[in-house]
Parts: C-alpha cells; structure tokens; sequence
C-alpha cells in the first residue's frame, strides 16, 4: 500500500508518498467453528494456518486435512477436516502442570507444546562456523529493501548448500508457521534442514523449529533463556548473534564444526 | 541469568560466560478461575496484568480489583475482583464483525478493541520535531547495553520534558501494558504524555495507545497500513522512522509543529 505522509530531514520538510506494510486479519473456522483470529502478513495464509494448526496439535498431518479455502476479502480461511483431535479445545492455550506424572518436561509452558514438541538428539546434520555466516547472509539478501526496513520478520528454511524456501511475515511466528505449513504440504524431509531467523530466539521460536523438525537454528539476534533450558532438553542446536564474522554458541554445539579444533579457555 | 557459551570470532574460538535475557511464563487467576498465561520478562508483572485486563476489557479500572497477588516461584498472579465485566469471555479474542449495526468502525479486528478504544481527536498536545528526537534518544539511552542488544522491545510513557516511564519487555504489547498498568493505578493524566515505542507499530500497538489514552506515538521503526487506518480513525499522531535527524510523519500531523512552516512538495 502506498500513502503520503510528511517527511522531515533536519530543518528540510517534504511531503511525499512511502510504501506500507499491510496487515491483514484472517479468521480460521475449523467444520464452520470459529477457531482463531490471526493478524498476519497477507502473502502464503493457507500454508500458515495448516502450520498453526499442527502446531496446536488440532491436525497431525496436512492428509487430516480434506478441504481448505481462502476467502480472501472477506478474511477468513475455511477448513473442512477428515480427522480431528477431538481434545484440541481442552488443551488449546492450557498451562502444562508438570508436577504430578512421571513424564514431566521441564521448561514447557503450554500443553500443547509438551506433546508435539520433537526431540532431536538422533538427527546429525553437521555444518561449519562458515556456513552458519553464509547462511545468514543469503537470508537477509533474500528479504528486499523494504522488508529489511519495514520491521517485518524474515525466516528460511536452509540446507547446506543455501536457501530453500524464504518467508517473511509481521508476525514473529507467522513466518515460521508459514514455513511449516508448506514442508507438511510438500512432504519435505527434514533431517538435513536448518531454520534462519532474522529475531531473538524466544521459546515460542525454539518450540516452532523443534516441531517443524530442524536441529539448528541460527539466529541474528539473541536467545532467552526459557528457549535455551528448552533446547538443551529438544537436542536443538542454537546459534545467535551471527553478525560479519563473529556468533556465539549456545546449546548443542556437536552440529557446529569450529575453524579451529582447538577451543580456547576464556573469561 | 548467566550461561556458558561458546563464541566464535573469525578464527578465533573461546568459552566464555554469557548474560542471557529471563522469560518467565505466569498465568492470571481471576476469581480462582484460569484466564490466560503469558509469556514475558518478570519485572513489574502486576503492572502488566492490569493493563492486559483493563486492555482486554476484564475490568474498566484498578478499583474494580480488590486484591492482586503475584505467586512469583509457581507462577501466578491471583486477582479477587470487586466488578467484572460479566460479559468478557463471551467477547475475548473474537471477531468484530462490522456489516449490520450503525455503530460499525472500520480497522477493528477483535470486538474489545472496538469498545477499548479512545478517541484522542479533542486531545491538544502539540510537540516540536525536535522533541520527537529528543525523546527518542532519552528512551534509547534509558535502556542499558544488555537491553539494546538482547532484542528486547522498550516503550517509554514521556512528556515534553522527558520520560516519566521506561518499561522493556520480551513480548512487544507487554511493555505497553506494563504501563497502561501503572498508569490505571497511580491516575496518571494522560492528555499531556506520549508514548514512545522501540518496535514497529503494528495495529495491536496502536490499538494499546488508544488505549492507554494517548494522542501521539512515535516509533524508531514502521507503522503498518492497518495501524494507520486506526490511528486516522482515533485521532493519534503517528511518528515512525525517527532516526538520527529524520522521521515520517503518518497521520494527524497537526500535533507536530514542524521546524519551518512552509511544506514543500516532492515527489
């Protein structure tokens, strides 16, 4: 969208017309039930939504799915299911008491996020300190100007050799539930996959990788530390802080081949 | 919290003891009752829960609360009302759907924002560009290094001489409600204050504002389309992009008194 605004360099004022980042709103009815509202970058609402919903445990898999329409002026996205969770509304936004069972796991807040979360301990994609800066690099080269200034999130899914799919959105998990949505969509194998994020590693972030099935995120920005106890715990692997030729480490540091094998003591 | 890292330098490899940002997860009990939980940075967490429930249109002030507690170790703030909205589950987080009645107001996504929402037009405040950069930079340098580079969002609450508020979050409206919170219970006039914000504007944050009961907000990032259609509608200044001697005016400019009067036109 275009708009005037009023511009003003030091004691210079123009007026003139800037490009807008839309918004736009989408509501989800699941076998005509209001399910959700989701306010989002108005580019792959289909994909996003099949993302959020295995996110939320309502679907296992995209063929739960028998039927899927946007309407897209009116804002809504229609879902027609052949299998349901049938607890998905009792669980949806709970809080995980991890108290009294035996299967506690630490550090999870929501229910839901304790039973689809994956661990990865098994899973031995190996990239070097290289690739991690070349990796990031691609991704913010992949976003244009306007998505670099506009405040928008970007995130891709990587293999070693680059980019595989690129997704922006206003909203931090959008773009990775986009994402999410197109691999189920497309039966993409995971194992060798690896998620670029251009913000901080929440645990909202860590959880959507570890259920997307990637083993390492890398990351511009920092981590905190609810989504490090939950890495250490899923076998993720997080690097933040990517920046020209420096990054930090934080968690399962195996997948990270080092330029040196040596690693030196420091303060 | 602090946690061992390891960091990568070029070539250069260290272990070192990294500062990592604390996310902690609490839910709000009202009346025994579980209503949501959210995730955010534990400082001024009853703050926030006011302000999320007056936002939210649980309550209409801090009198109807009659007692607030915050259980820190476990994780909850437990809330005894005096008066409640009886009506708010039946609207909480739900579609405002604008064909039908008279009433209908365009840009509204959910129906509590529609009835939250203030109209600032009959609010007077006026301030210079150069006040726009001054309070910028005052919120900025109000933040300490840890807080500029860990990917946190601050908000300030100012007037035009300077910051009565600073409050920083990991979660974007959180900050914002911490100081709605405040605000509601300390009787804050707001006719006089200005809301300055690190993150874009998006709808939601606009929305806060209005909330809030401020006229102008200034950003160092973008608005969103629908945030502007919002603010057209409330009556709020917009100031977005406000970096170094430049910023964007959006809407209602008549509450920044630029630095020459003449308005020349570009392109």
């Amino acid at each position: 969208m275009t708009r005037k605004i009023v511009r003003v360099e030091g004691q210079r004022v123009t007026e003139m017309v800037d490009l807008i980042v839309s918004e736009y709103a989408v509501t989800v009815k699941i076998n005509q039930q209001e399910f959700v509202t989701m306010v989002c970058t108005p580019e792959y609402v289909e994909d996003m939504v099949i993302g959020y919903l295995a996110s939320e445990r309502v679907i296992r898999s995209f063929e739960d799915i028998e039927e899927i329409w946007h309407q897209e002026k009116e804002g809504f996205v229609h879902i027609k299911t052949k299998h349901i969770n049938p607890y998905y509304q009792q669980t949806q936004n709970k809080r995980y008491i991890t108290s009294c069972c035996g299967m506690s796991r630490q550090g999870f807040v929501f229910t839901n996020d304790a039973l689809v979360a994956k661990k990865m301990d098994q899973v031995h994609v190996q990239i070097t300190t290289e690739d991690c800066f070349r990796l990031m690099y691609a991704m913010q080269d992949s976003a244009d100007i306007f998505k670099k200034t506009g405040g928008v999130h970007n995130a891709a899914l990587c293999d070693v050799n680059g980019i595989v799919l690129s997704r922006m959105d206003i909203g931090r998990h959008n773009a990775l539930d986009k994402i999410y949505g197109y691999c189920l969509r497309n039966n993409i194998r995971m194992e060798d996959k690896i998620i670029v994020f251009s913000g901080r590693i929440s645990s909202e972030i860590l959880l959507k990788v570890s259920k997307i099935g990637c083993a390492i995120v890398l990351s511009k920005s920092a981590p905190t530390e609810l989504a490090l106890q939950l890495a250490e715990q899923l076998g993720i692997t997080t690097v933040g802080f990517i920046r020209q030729q420096t990054l930090n480490i934080y968690t399962h540091p195996q997948r990270i081949l080092l330029p040196a094998n040596e690693l030196k003591e420091g303060d």
